[in-house]
């Protein structure tokens, strides 16, 4: 069973908070580790419903703050897998912002997790594979790989000679552009 | 007075929290999401020692949780600045965590977030540059413009080819032994 | 502008948590009143969006509790504008639980929330009507005028005799069927 | 042993609160679903009193929130049996709150909120019933079998034909007087 | 309006607590600290209702801490002020724990508080005297004076010598007995 | 093991924290209760690092509440170990608050606890003695003998005239110097 194919849409997650005091830093604009604890619950349900296993958080991204969410705003997190390997997968998290009375809302943050599957002794267990069928699925799926690669050389587990797929960020454009 | 030069000793922060029931996962084990959120507090903490001022968080690098905590662990989390820049600031966050009874310590995490030091209204202000005095804290000095460029291309802004500095990492043996 | 007409479908609201220990009751199942608390989050933020406005609860219509929702589970929680009354709005919630290890989702429970759209100074004020689309909900906006006076006599605010939409309840065949 | 009779006294209990930022919405008055939060607290515990059992909240009948708490106000909430059938209990809460350097103390909600007593295999088990002595209690008994019926009738399980309690609420003057 | 008298029963505050998960140590008992701070906030509610002032803690006697309170257990506090002096008030917290369904209650902690009264600024303002009128009410009186000599002392400003009925503490059977 | 010698330095420990609007008073400074829910953690761990056991709270000394800690700034607790005894440990709390773009930081309050070293059935286990070093710690090492006679007779566990060592207090100059 583990081991059939599934959908970006079986692993789809939202989440909707109201900023409150207590997450708020000086300027009352939510703290981004406030945050980064939103983002942590909802890619883990997001890689347990891909997964329908107990799931731990294996790596976070490079996370970049822009822009400041205000006390009272709503804040929405949208979470999916975008892919999967033998035991572990990428989720992808989308934040946006709402200051509902002046009917504004904003993308804000963009963030990628990683999430291995495991069993009630925290053994990894092996997960089934993600088939992108949308243009927006299939580039996330393809730019999983070269993100693995920067994770695994950043984590000392990869020579970066062998990252042939990260190669490609410094003879092009911009890594940004294809994520 | 803001121009002048700080040392590291002057923004060491040291937190100590006790794992509780609500910060931990199925498997009893401290949340991924919990974690970053006291790194980002003990981490602002560091940065406004270092710039007396009001800072927000502007970045986090690639983390990896390696070692699970259990729950009614200690953890001991240690940050300081390892360098200024014009407005903002990297900070190195360590992760001990402590099984007391069994009288076990261990490293278990490290990050790094980077902060900008901003007025009451928001905007940046300029902050004293940093002097690294051991060799440990030259060593996170240099690092810390190779992990520049890496965030600003990875936001987008910087062309890799004028990342003179994070180039060596695909010369080279492997960066995180230069982290 | 308050005068416009909307749609159901923009004050739609998904709210997914996750069950943690100090949610739950002595048998470790979700407590009532941390549900409520959630509801009246995720149905305030649905109002909201309807009427671009500062929301407070007016009131809450009987809540059953059939189904325990265990520790580790994840619920998910949908809340959607039914109708729009001259400054107040019904809002629909309907909870969902998941254990998603074992592969389980299931509806648990179903409520009504009124609030009151005002201005910042607590002062009431006009919401746009809501237009039904769907068979659905059609019902729900038709069933909503039934509840309004329910709540009006128990709130000793109509006389029973005048609640002519109320009194078909008494003479048909059970008023869950037509919520 | 849990076959006697026990008194509304034996199900007192009182549970002060300070309202403090986090408890409160965008005009700073406390949140709906807070309030219910600590209703369902102070409710179980008096439901646990009189059964001597684990309880579980059965369900919360309609409440309507008029008077708006604010900030940093005193909420005392006080709860006691009303009533016990066999496995289940109603139980009745006053809401006060004060603005203590006003010297304003005044009563702000009513509820009523069912409960089951359990095992600890969450199996009903049989309570004592209640021997109401005061005027007051002797109607809030009596009242408890039209709330009742109205429960059934609105969760789908009575026919509103053999609602006989309930149908004077239709002949006569308004249900709310009677509560 | 300050100056008139006041009675004890006009500052009786009760507080119920149910001890969740995160209140609780290894042992799964109430934490110290969480009980200290319920104490807090109960005991700052008693100096409002007698001074119907803002209050602020400024000083906490010697607290032991004898029995266990288990996790599920109830905790009722009860407070009120034994002694008003001219801008400070003297309260009384006596802690009970509950294990319901074992149909155990039993006395737990006792603690004396002190608060002043402050303006909006922070400056002390006087407050009513209190008029202690039951056999209890008077001996807490009267120890009152003795505990604020020995706080005095202890946060050495007086002199022991001048500590007359402090002294009384060492000539005869042993304070407590007294208190 | 248990009967080896421990220094001071053993059992230090440090925590830091940001006080946030939910900690505050209606004056925006930190609660007291709060406070002392923080010194109560820190200690506690101090005495889990000298006993290498699980610990429960036996006693907190006197409080004295003298400076304000107003929201946003920034309190370091400091704990450390300044005697032990046979099964039980004193532990000294200092507390300090920093208002950092204003670049103030002053000592606000001191505390001493004392925990009892348990097994995991709570039965008490005997702890290392302590060896001071310095002249501080040979102080407060001297002084905890009088504050635990203090304790006991408080507690109605000594009779004051066998107080030897605190009956110095009552002879010299007052207490609060010594400690």
């Amino acid at each position: 069973m583990k081991t059939m194919k599934k959908y970006v849409s079986d692993s789809q997650v939202i989440k909707t908070e109201m900023v409150l005091p207590n997450d708020t830093n000086t300027l009352n604009n939510l703290m981004g580790g406030k945050l980064m604890h939103w983002m942590d619950i909802v890619a883990a349900i997001s890689a347990q419903r891909h997964s329908n296993s107990i799931v731990v958080t294996a790596s976070v991204d490079n996370i970049s703050f822009k822009n400041p969410i205000a006390q009272g705003n709503v804040v929405t997190l949208k979470a999916q897998v975008t892919r999967a390997f033998s035991t572990s997968m990428e989720v992808f998290i989308e934040v946006f912002a709402e200051d509902i009375p002046a009917n504004l809302k904003y993308a804000t943050h963009k963030a990628f997790f990683t999430f291995v599957a495991v069993d009630d002794q925290g053994r990894p267990v092996p997960v089934p594979s993600l088939e992108p069928v949308s243009q927006t699925e299939k580039e996330l799926f393809a730019g999983a790989m070269r993100r693995r690669q920067l994770r695994l050389i950043l984590a000392n587990r990869m020579d970066p000679k062998d990252a042939t797929e990260l190669k490609s960020l410094f003879d092009l454009e911009g890594v940004s552009q294809k994520q």
